[in-house]
């Protein structure tokens, strides 16, 4: 069946956008995803930045910011900046990458981004993590402990390391047939060119 | 009538697939599209900025040759990253100046980017431009004289310096009632936009 990978970053207002519009999409045009979370701030860090371009390049940041609200308005999507911006993730990465493994991933991957871009909440707060992790009646303090263990944190930088590989450079990004497409806004494509 | 700015600069990538396919969209919407050359150096240098950030990045660079490509041949139009890249585009933008208000500005702008991006000229070279403007059948001395006149220059200065006071950050920009749209991939919303 085809396939395309799809490379996530909790913080990444254009992440959200296409985790809330992935699934119908990639059932409708019969391919299958791989969720992948990783971590951008290593990848910036290696290209000189400590934050967000978007923090960093305040007119491209102020731009993001209206892009955003009218592409989640025509998508009928909530969407405001979270306070802080960009928001602490690697929790919520950790516990994706737990979650991933045991059938939960996607359920609580679009909880975290509706918690940061639709209600307000901080996801960088550990309570904040283990609210949506209940809610989906699954185990909170076993998936927060082994959000710790060394093997989890070596999966998560895994998924990065391979991230960074593959040459990517901002998210969401998709690996369709090995080639890369950036971006929400490639999403129709990648998933079209997966299934040819 | 409705109408939106076409904010573009010579150097840039994007900018050249939007000058190939906007004319018949716009018309097709019933949208009229003012031209703006514009340059983007200026833009760039007070971000910090001393080339193009493909330049500075390059992953991005990377992904936006492919990304290009495969934009290209999906259009039916040919793509080859120039060499210099970016190549000096001051002279073609104070030539486009004076042909937008001599009614040749659309197929001059048309024909500088078939010349650096399908045809494997070098627009920073002074007899690369002549050579366009006379087959535009054109007074190519004239209007090379012209492009070193101060108002000429000025002009361009301002509508940079327009670019920039509404946050226009990068290129293609357009601005439909309002509002800012960026990028190729926007095209389509912004003439939308202007249009409802």
């Amino acid at each position: 069946m085809a396939a395309i990978d799809f490379f996530y970053e909790f913080a990444s207002t254009y992440s959200y956008i296409t985790a809330m519009r992935i699934a119908p999409l990639a059932h409708a045009a019969g391919v299958t995803v791989r969720w992948r979370p990783f971590l951008l701030g290593p990848i910036f860090k290696a290209q000189g930045w400590d934050t967000s371009p978007f923090n960093l390049y305040p007119a491209k940041g102020r731009y993001m910011v209206r892009d955003c609200e009218r592409q989640c308005a025509a998508l009928g999507i909530a969407f405001h900046i979270p306070e802080p911006f960009p928001q602490h993730t690697l929790l919520a990465a950790r516990v994706a990458t737990i979650a991933m493994t045991e059938g939960w991933g996607e359920d609580f991957s679009r909880a975290v981004y509706r918690a940061q871009f639709a209600e307000h909440r901080n996801i960088g707060e550990p309570p904040v993590i283990d609210a949506i992790v209940r809610k989906l009646g699954r185990d909170s303090s076993a998936a927060l402990a082994r959000a710790q263990a060394d093997d989890i944190k070596q999966s998560l930088r895994t998924t990065t390391e391979e991230a960074q590989r593959v040459g990517i450079f901002g998210a969401p990004s998709f690996v369709a047939r090995g080639e890369l497409f950036w971006g929400n806004d490639r999403l129709e494509q990648a998933l079209a060119f997966a299934s040819t």
